[in-house]
């Protein structure tokens, strides 16, 4: 019989995909801050030298491809912009004292401000001065990226403590023409399809947005070296929006591989998880990392697509359509240090990015393993205990459960419902179903249709 | 690029579409209320001169089409019947007081009596006596149409006071053949496609149901002259039900032309509103009243159709099944004034008929602006800020907003989504929707597709 | 006209179906009650005299074809078990008393246990001893099919008051090469499709499991014998699981007949009722059965399908997919009785069998009248009141109901919509729908089309 035949061959070379086992890994949470802790004090921005020290270290756990795509270059309906470089910058009062330190944190530099040397009134110089009255203790993170300025971020404290009639004024940058850096890896699967997973590298010290994206996004890549899965992956690292854009402008011929896609980010806090889906609305990934986080968070929201965020914002639009969501905890913009100094080292947590870890290997694992099946004695159910079947499911907590499971299988692998079909139709989660699907195949009950 | 100049034939031609400009015309409650206080006299029924009398008044406004149809005429499974007029009614009592006096309301007679002239007794008169106990001061409005018979209405006070044995009955009326009057405008636009706004003219004294429908439909037209619309308007005036099925029989020829309708009526009073779907249910009209009532009113009621009701039970019978809607502000049946003497000219107002009228010119403008737009940058997001689109949007209020609302438009128009699809899915408004897609085709973002 | 002379053709060949005056059958309850009563005693299993009995109590009412299968026979995955019978079981104290006696209750045996005889210690004894100590005066039933053993079930009183250190133990029963019974009924309507009817018949002393469903599917089969029906009637009383399965396995070729089918079980108690659709989920029947219970009864549950439950899982098959849903009151494992002692005569009520009755009569009076008319004069209302059709609606108290109704059906009638998507659309109950398109048919507005 062809299709069975065709359906074990298929079987054999994917069986279960290995990021179930991956979960849990024993100090993955402890491993993955103290990489957020290394790439913290990098000053990044949207090109320039902190991302390249960025990409260094994550070079050294993936084959890198590292990008350099020079300013002026046209990327669709944008063109690179001159590249930014800075190594100092203070505001020092009267006394040489400086009371606002680019080396005490590189949030305190309005992020791509033009290079600027003088003395001025405190009248002159307050425009340029930004804080949060209702914060006072955090310094905002602010850019002025396609406007060239520049200014200073303090925390309202400083602001209010600057009573001298006159400062000295220094942003030691350049802004010049450069290049923009953004690089990819990818990792070959049994297919060509590819699954797609950005993070943004452009936000200088911040920990939640979005070093958790970078470090989750280097661990997955170091571990999918080693393992055998169903698709190749292509991981980006990119500065948000241009990054993005000269990634898509350059990989047109690709995109037709794009099967599923995610943006990761803002992975290291407590909150959520977030979900929003892509303009598609009902792609498999939506429909995956729904199921996911419907079955493991009490808390989980999901979301409709909406055309503000993250680099979803380019993958998603109209032109390309791409099948690419949101992953977060808490959503951008929803939690008070989003975007300020409140989102240092001290707001992610091991735990936390150890859990988001373990989501996004759980929704990895449903995108590998769906597929369909064709149930071999479709006629009436067939006889389980004969086959020792019932012994097969263990003691007695979990077995009506698993015993539920095979019958839904059975009842649905007509060759036109997918295991996330009946995941979702059965409400049980995708695990116990694919656990039952790989049962009965092996009782040569079910048989893989080839996948699509 | 064709598609692009052709679009932009069409942008030109349409534009902003007037409508909402008209919105809150100052005094216009003043005016429509005018209106209806010269029309509350007149003694309307589904034939006769109360017809006649009526849209002579709206002839004044806007150019009008009578037409007369001979009683006996087969208007479909229907007959034309004959016509009635009333030159006076009473009871007297014994002293030859008027006890009931047609004079002072002309809802003391029941619609379409028959003449009648006799003594009788207080016995033989009571069946012919309708009044309403739990509302002993109003006088119930009843007919009797396509049944010969005769009736007076009166309070419940009135008839406890009635106490005398005999009385003496007048109904000077006349029921002969005749006519059926009913009058249509019809106020050419851009294309020959026709929206129908239609209004029952068949209730004697009573102001909400329907002299508000009747004034605003007046006030349109009046207004329709005068401007440019894409959309042909047919605007009808005819007595319930008999009045629209001949207009129907009478026009069968036309109605492929209807792309949207709206029956009008208890629009006048402060309740609501309500809308009642087209038999189709999804119908563009019924999305876009929807749509601008959820906006734009708290305590809005969106129903189902149901076949019951005004002359949208004839527009939506199965062998038409156009596409026509009921709005109303307090549904029909649903306030204690409906089809009594309580609804007279207190209990309308101009704030209200103004507020409805708002509320149709919004709907309209819906009706008017919505199509596709193609991105003409659809791969990544066009960079707005060298474009100044930033800047057009102006102070800080609504900034965030209206840049959600460009990003929605840009993000959505593959060509295959209107701008109600746009609002409706971004939960905006139609007119935030429609403005930006205005300025992104200013800026060659957008190309407007021909509209179907 | 041919659609008229057609549709009036099948009308008068159709007409009421008379299942609606069928309910309220006088005495009905105490007739269903009292089978079930006969029926209670006898010791059924899935082979075996048990079963033999019953079917030959239901012929005396239906003209019943009864099917024995050789044990060894291959029906689909399945194999035909040996034949059970049992003459006596006990266990004997040291001083020679039943302390647990097959002739007080069936229930005692493990049902399908192999024949033993020997003494035993208690030790020995205890692991083939069931009790409920949550339900201590229950008797626990338990099966063993498929697995070669034997057992007791007794109280957890009667399990708690065996103090002797060695007991005589007895089950005389046979567990040898024979057959499996099943038995049906087909009685032809008007046309060659069926409706499938089916109800186990294994369960040996249990009343609302399964005899319940047995005996209002005798009475069906006797009143649907005298009876005009556009469907064939299929009776099923088997053996649950094997017993549907070697009737599907023996009937094949003629399952596509099967328009529509219930498993009918556990409807004697005052619980629910309970529907479980059918695979297809929105079947006929599906919609049927959810839409009589909407509208009768407030406590009513209807459950998307699953694949564990009675017979349905059979039909239900991916192999089928028959349109084959289950009617309950209270859902099987629902009730404290379930599977227990408790479930006897006491549990269940003729009132209860009744409105069961009732219920399942106004299901098929749906299947029977459900079609699709046309409206003969579809342009505008047709005037119902020279045709009298107001009048022929009766009294003031559910006048205007029903004069709704004939709106719904004039307005619904295009060809498209059957009876019941209007029952559906409108929200009235079927009957009245129903009713008004045979008195629209009678005034000649409506004809019916040809049944599909």
């Amino acid at each position: 019989m062809s299709v069975r035949s065709e359906a074990h061959g298929h079987a054999a070379s994917v069986g279960p995909s290995g990021f179930l086992d991956l979960r849990s890994t024993p100090s993955v949470g402890d491993e993955l801050y103290a990489l957020a802790e290394r790439l913290f004090p990098f000053c990044r921005s949207i090109t320039g030298n902190g991302v390249r020290q960025t990409l260094d270290v994550v070079a050294e756990r993936i084959p890198l491809q590292v990008n350099e795509i020079p300013t002026g270059t046209a990327v669709f309906d944008w063109t690179v912009p001159k590249e930014w470089n800075i190594r100092d910058a203070y505001i020092k009062d009267a006394a040489g004292n400086r009371v606002v330190d680019f080396r005490s944190s590189n949030l305190h530099v309005v992020n791509y401000s033009a290079p600027v040397r003088c003395r001025m009134s405190m009248d002159e110089l307050r425009p340029h001065l930004h804080s949060l009255p209702d914060r006072p203790d955090w310094i905002p993170y602010r850019t002025s990226y396609y406007k060239e300025t520049w200014g200073f971020c303090l925390t309202h404290k400083q602001l209010e403590s600057m009573r001298d009639a006159g400062y000295e004024v220094c942003i030691d940058s350049s802004l010049e023409p450069g290049a923009l850096t953004y690089a990819e890896c990818v990792l070959p699967g049994e297919t060509a399809e590819e699954v797609l997973l950005s993070a943004h590298v452009c936000h200088p010290s911040l920990a939640n947005d979005n070093l958790s994206g970078i470090v989750l996004l280097a661990w997955l890549g170091e571990q999918l070296q080693r393992m055998n899965h169903r698709y190749s992956y292509r991981l980006i690292f990119a500065p948000g929006t241009i990054g993005s854009i000269a990634w898509l402008a350059n990989n047109e011929d690709k995109l037709h591989r794009i099967r599923h896609g995610l943006v990761l980010a803002c992975l290291g806090d407590d909150g959520g998880p977030t979900y929003k889906r892509s303009r598609r609305g009902d792609a498999l990934v939506d429909r995956a990392v729904s199921h996911v986080l419907h079955h493991r968070f009490q808390n989980a929201s999901v979301r409709e697509f909406s055309p503000y965020g993250y680099d979803e914002r380019q993958y998603c639009s109209p032109g390309f359509n791409l099948p690419v969501g949101l992953l977060e905890r808490s959503g951008y913009g929803e939690f008070p240090e989003y975007h300020t100094s409140g989102d240092n080292l001290s707001f992610i947590a091991p735990t936390a990015l150890s859990e988001s870890l373990d989501m996004v290997l759980t929704v990895l694992d449903v995108l590998e393993r769906d597929r369909c099946y064709q149930n071999l004695k479709p006629k009436c159910e067939p006889q389980l205990g004969k086959r020792g079947l019932y012994d097969a499911l263990g003691g007695e907590n979990d077995r009506a459960s698993l015993q539920l499971a095979m019958l839904w299988v059975l009842n649905q692998c007509d060759g036109t419902h997918s295991l996330l079909d009946i995941a979702e139709r059965s409400e049980m989660p995708f695990e116990k179903i694919a656990w039952c699907a790989d049962l009965l195949a092996g009782s040569e009950l079910l048989a893989g249709l080839p996948q699509q």
